[in-house]
Order: C-alpha cells, then sequence, then structure tokens
C-alpha cells in the first residue's frame, strides 16, 4: 500500500483499556553503560538513601537510587490503585497527522501520542499520581513541588485529590503572573499557591533582594520548595521531571506506542519530542532506545535553553541553592536563570542524568529551535489537525515537520504531544502578535 | 452484577472510527406532532425559501424549510468530505463516571459524552464542519456568524480552515473582553473577530448609542451578522444552534451514544444536557424521545435566563434586530439583553423550535439551575473525574448529581458533556472566589 493509500485509511490507533502497560520500563538495567552515581550535595562522597530521606518518599528515593529490584529487574509492576487511575484514561491514543501531512505533502507517515487529553491536559499526571500514592503510603500530609507554566502542578494537584493529600506549589513567578488560568486550575483543585520566588522561604528572599524583579526558574522554585520540605517533617518533595522515577513511570507512553505502531503494521524511524527536564521524552523513546533497530531519536529545546546542545556535561545541582545531590548530566549551570520564553515548561538548567546519559552515549540526538518558528509550528499544527499544541510540544512539531520535509523513502515519524496550549493562547498571541 | 461490581470493570467504551453514524437522525419526520411553520420575519404569510437565500447557505435552507427528501426521509447520508473528517475525531468517548459515582456513593450508574475532546473543545464542531462544507459547495467566500463563550466561533474557524473560507465572528463583548484566550485562539485560526455590539454596523452603533455599556447577547451578535450578510453577495450566515439542521447533525452525539450504552450493557434512564439555543442537546436526545422506552430527558439551563422553565411558547424572531423568520418557540423576548453569567453560551433569550416543541409536548423535562451551584457542580467534576467542564456543560453535570442522588433502584444516567473550560478558568475563579 502506498503512503497515499494508507492515508485514506485509519486515522486513529486506539488500545482498550486491559491494553494499558502493567509494568513500567525499568530502562537503566539494559542500557550498554552505567551511569555515574549521585554525589552529596556538598561533601566528596557518593549520595546515600539515608541522606535524603527527608525529601522523598521512600519509594521514590529506591528508584532514585537504583536499590533493590531496581537494580536488576526491568520490569516493575504499576500500584494496584495507580493502574485502576491509569485505565480511567489510559491507552492515550496515537493519532495519524493525515492533515498535516497533506499540508507538507510529505513522502513520510507522521503520528502523534495524544497526552495532551490526558486529566490535566499533559503527561505529567503519569507520574504524579505514582508520586501521590508511595507519599500516601507513607504517611506524608503535604506534598510540595515547583511548577513553571503549571502543567505539573495542575497534574499533581489532581493527583493529590486523589489521594487526599495537601499540595504546596511553587509556581515560577513569570507564569505566575502570566498564566492566572493555570495558577486558577490549581486552586480549583485545592491546591496552595505560591509565586516563586516568595519571600516565604530564605532562598526566595536572597533572590528578591538581589533581583526584585527576577522572574524565576524551575531551580528556584525547586530550591524554595525543598527549603519547605526541609522545615516540616510532614511535608515531601514531589518532582516533575529530573527524577528518575519520573521518566520511568513515563514509560507507559512508550510501550503503549510500541504497541499502537505494531497496530498500524510500521515501525518507527524517528521519534520527537521535547524535552524540559527530559521525563516524557525518555518515557517515550525508552522501550526504542536499546534495540538493534533503534530509531532516529530527536531531543527537541529551546534555542534560548540549549543545555543539550550546548551545555556541559558534569556533576551538577538540580536545584539553584544545592541542596540536591549533585548529579551527572548537561548542564548550564545551576545558577542559569532561563531567559523568560512563553515555554515554562523547558525553562530549565539541566537534563535528567537518564536522559543526558542518552545523548552523551549518541543514543539520542539534540536539537534546538527558535521560538518563532515553534509557535508557528504550533499555529500550523491547530490549523491542519486541529488540535492546539502546548507551546513545550510545539518544539517536538516543528522538529517533525523538519523531518518530514526532507525526501528520501518513506518514514515514519512519531511525535510525543506532552500538552495541549489552551493556558498558553496569550503567549501564542504575543508570538504570533494575533494582537 | 451490582452496580459495586460494575464499577470495578469497563471505564471508557470506545467505538472504532468505522463505527461513526454514517448518517444523520432527521428527527422531525418521527415526531408524533407537528412544528408549526416558520413565518416570514415581518409580513403576515409563512416564511418561504426564496425570502431567505441570501441568508444561508442553500442546503441548510432546504434543511431548515424541509424541503425534498428533508421532510420523509428520517436518514440523511453525511456528505462523505464531513464523514471523513468525522472518522478524524470521532466517535467520541463515552466514559463511566467512577469517581463522582464514588463520591456520591449513588445507587446510579452515571456516563458522561466527551464532546469536549472535539477539536476546539466542544460539540460545535459537528455542525460546524457540515456547514462551511454546504457553503463551500455554493461557492460562498466569507462566511459570517456570532458567538458568545467563543466555542462556536473557534469550531467554525477550524471548519473554515479545512474548506478554504474566509470568516467573520461578531463576539459578544462581554466574552470578547473577559475571554481574550478564546479570541486568541479564533484569530490563530485565521478569523477576523469582532467585539459586539461594535460600530462596523447599524444594529451595533444604535445598541451603543442607546448603552455604551452593553455586554452585548447572542441576539444582538445575530442581527449584526445578519446586516453583514444582507449587504455582502459573497457572503452567508452560519448558525451554532438555534436552526434546525444544527441540532440534526448533532444526532451524532445521540447516535453514537446509543451503540455505546448497547455496548455497556445498559439502557438510558435519564439524559442530561445544557441548553443555550438547544443543539447539542436535541442531537443528544433525539435518537431517544420518540422510542416507547423514552428516559428522562432533562434540559438544564440557566436559572437567570429561564427560557424553558419561564419562558412563553409564541412566534418569536431569533435576533435582535427581526431579520430572520418568526419561529415558534419559548422566547423571553428577542429584545431581552440576558445578565452577565459566565455561561457565555446559555445567555440567549429563545430555544430553538425543535427543541421546544419537544417540551411544549412533554417529551423534554426543561430545569433551571443557579449560578453558583452550577460552579460548584464544575468543581467536583474536576476534582473526581479530572475533566474540567464548561462552565454551560456544569448545568448538566449538576442536573445529573441531583438525579443521582435521588434513592431508588440503580438507574442510568447520561451526562452530555457539552465542552470543556479551560478557557473559562476566569469564570471560575471569579464565582468561586479562587483570588
Amino acid at each position: 500500500m502506498t503512503i497515499a493509500e494508507e492515508r485514506a485509511t485509519a486515522n486513529r490507533f486506539v488500545l482498550s483499556e486491559d491494553e494499558v502497560p502493567q509494568r513500567w520500563y525499568n530502562l537503566v538495567v539494559d542500557l550498554p553503560y552505567e551511569i555515574e552515581p549521585p554525589l552529596h550535595s556538598t561533601e566528596e562522597r557518593l549520595a546515600l538513601e539515608e541522606d535524603y530521606d527527608w525529601l522523598w518518599p521512600s519509594e521514590c528515593l529506591r528508584i532514585e537510587f537504583l536499590k533493590g529490584r531496581y537494580a536488576t529487574d526491568p520490569w516493575i509492576e504499576v500500584p494496584e490503585p495507580v493502574l485502576r487511575t491509569y485505565t480511567r484514561y489510559r491507552p492515550s491514543t496515537l493519532v495519524r497527522a493525515k492533515g498535516l501531512e497533506e499540508y507538507l505533502d510529505s513522502p513520510h507517515r507522521i503520528f502523534y501520542k495524544r497526552e495532551d487529553l490526558n486529566p490535566g491536559g499533559s503527561h505529567k499526571f503519569n507520574t504524579a499520581l505514582a508520586q501521590a500514592y508511595y507519599a500516601a503510603q507513607d504517611g506524608v500530609e503535604t506534598l510540595v513541588t515547583d511548577t513553571g507554566a503549571g502543567q505539573w502542578g495542575t497534574a499533581l494537584a489532581l493527583a493529590c485529590a486523589a489521594f487526599g493529600l495537601k499540595l504546596k506549589v511553587f509556581m515560577v513567578r513569570k507564569s505566575f503572573d502570566e498564566k492566572p488560568y493555570r495558577r486558577n486550575l490549581m486552586r480549583m483543585l485545592g491546591a496552595e499557591v505560591i509565586s516563586s520566588p516568595s519571600r516565604t522561604t530564605g532562598t526566595g528572599r536572597d533572590v528578591l533582594d538581589k533581583d526584585p524583579d527576577s522572574p524565576g526558574s524551575l531551580g528556584i522554585g525547586m530550591a524554595e520548595a525543598i527549603e519547605l520540605v526541609r522545615s516540616e517533617p510532614s511535608h515531601r518533595l514531589a518532582l516533575g521531571c529530573m527524577s528518575y522515577y519520573a521518566a520511568m513511570h513515563q514509560t507507559v507512553i512508550g510501550l503503549e506506542t510500541q504497541a499502537q505502531l505494531a497496530q498500524a503494521g510500521v515501525g518507527a524511524d524517528v521519534l520527537v519530542g521535547c524535552v524540559g527536564g527530559g521525563s516524557n521524552f525518555t518515557g517515550f523513546v525508552a522501550p526504542f532506545v536499546t534495540g538493534s533497530d533503534r530509531p532516529l531519536c530527536i531531543a527537541a529545546e529551546p534555542a534560548s535553553v540549549p543545555t543539550l546542545t550546548q551545555g556541559e556535561f558534569r556533576y551538577d545541582w538540580a536545584d539553584y541553592e544545592r541542596q540536591t545531590p549533585r548529579i551527572p548530566m548537561y548542564t548550564l549551570g545551576s545558577d542559569f536563570v532561563p531567559p523568560p520564553i512563553h515555554s515554562g515548561g523547558l525553562r530549565y538548567h539541566g537534563k535528567t542524568p537518564i536522559l543526558s546519559s542518552l545523548v552523551k552515549n549518541g543514543l539520542i540526538t539534540p536539537r534546538a529551535f527558535e521560538q518563532q518558528k515553534v509557535f508557528e509550528a504550533g499555529q500550523l499544527f491547530l490549523r491542519t489537525e486541529g488540535v492546539l499544541p502546548a507551546p513545550e510540544s510545539s518544539h517536538a512539531i516543528l522538529a517533525a515537520i523538519e523531518e518530514a520535509r526532507r525526501g528520501g523513502k518513506p518514514r515514519t515519524i512519531v511525535i510525543c504531544l506532552s500538552g495541549h496550549g489552551y493556558l498558553d493562547l496569550q503567549g501564542y498571541a504575543d508570538v504570533l502578535d494575533l494582537g
């Protein structure tokens, strides 16, 4: 069947709820190389689990430090209460981008995986659910987190509502001010939302004293969250990215995509996703990346936050105040304050060690994209597919469009559509000059 | 199987794209009564098709005046280009509201039909597509319309993009000012968006001269759109509701729901939907309403715009300037300016004749709901189902919750979730006092 004939057939690849992956893929076990271990925040020694038991829910800590079965077992059962909720919204649909293909007159197939239709509007709920469940198991009362665009905070607020936890969110000031809808949504879900940098923590006060107009960053927000957790024994930290566990939870995306491509009768030639900390992209490519017929995996980042394309690979802190373990990663420096671009979820100085290692070992190809072109790609996707992507996801769409414009024999390009852009319309209006 | 056992099983009822209804249900043919015909706008005689051929695309006019097969045939084939696009996003999923059921500890089953995930974020795309297709067939260059909350304008902008038409939208001023995101979204799709009342039409100028602060209404917006169409031969009117054709196109919702309930192995006892003009609700209940085992069909309207519960049944105009045919309907008067509530899509003085006739003949039960409780129902739905409903749809959710709180033997309650509320978060913040 030719590409044109295929286009006259199936549009959407839907799995039944029985086909939700019952196990996460523990990718590190299958990597052909070792990832260097985390070092203590300030002392010259390896970080230990017990150094951080005040910070993370215990199961998150075990995953992060690859303890017990996490060191050896490639398959980790999804806990039953988490799986039960997964089946309420997963598997997400894989859609053939026929409108975009026709517009581009491309010789290639383009698909997109709809994580934008999840509760909360992004991939983030896949790990938020698991983290809230682990915290509830530990008897934690309150989770604390930081959020950029607000996708993570929204997902975690939903997950906390599901497991009866309280939530405090340090929201990056630029987003807090410019995205009141996200702020309102988290409050509607019962979360306490604080503009970061704030005067409620020492970190926040220091930043504001130096620069009262600081737009904030994910690194600063995380530092504020950590300071609060340190002072409150009933509080623990939740992280939307910059952890191995978040990336592992997101492997449900890649596992479903594998099954759906098999249903469509094609193999993946190119996988594209956007990278902030890197969890959605890592989870998306994980099941493909260690195989012998590895696709081209493109990690799309903003040109103004060029961590993977221009950053340095070294040990660095995930947070601004250097309270987290030092981790081996591509970084622009933990004190880097990203420019106030509209893709709040990508305003982060580092990339999670699992993703950084995949890039360093040549299994993933990073590319950087300019904001104007990214937003135009999002607009084109809206017009041709009827779907409004998050600006973060529009980076992946632009990467896919560039691949689709190359000639050659038909290839299959798959986009991880990580979130919707309904709450980013002010950003689109500003960049696209809609007035 | 008990209700509790059922709750442990299937969550979502998904049909394949081959199961998209290939025919709309032409309900009027099967009604056990006659609907009185439309009268001329100003003359004391029946309205004729040729009186309005400057206003509507020709096929819309034929449907509206029940010409040819529309007078006799209960099944109307969906034109192939429209059907092809339907299969790109339909059938929409029917979801079991397990979170809400458990929260309410209800003895009843609750389902919701997810029209909120359609392109444009509401049911409106189902008819927008067809109207844009008919207009393109006629060689029309520009469609003109009015929109309240902006759901209709967004859907039509997408449909116009699909069929290469231009679009001008008169957007009710209150929404234009308070919902910049919707305005931006329509502009992102290439539509020209004008605040109504505007100074570009005589109608608009008259309204503004009397009340410079007029918040506008759907009736005024429609009058402005009609005035523009009258002056431009290449322009035609598109209507999101207040037409029989829009209601007929929406029968895809009800037909799919029928098939999905059969898949779930249950029959409908209660169907609930919100009513602005009435198209989503009419299309939703259409296949159920003429049968012998008719469910309780509840049309939910705002207490502040109580057209069905307190309006008068008589001939009235659909527009403020009395240029449309007079139609038999429940109405608050064509010069009624609804209070500035946050459910922009329900701020309309009348209800479409097909819906009004169903109410008058006792086949549908209207109920009115207070805004505060409606928004609280929307918040509860978000927290329990992870889905943010449009404030319009929250009327239906509140109606369903009230039914679910009644005792008695287990019943099946089905909600038409007509749209999402991501662009209504300012309204939610105001009413729920989220600060």
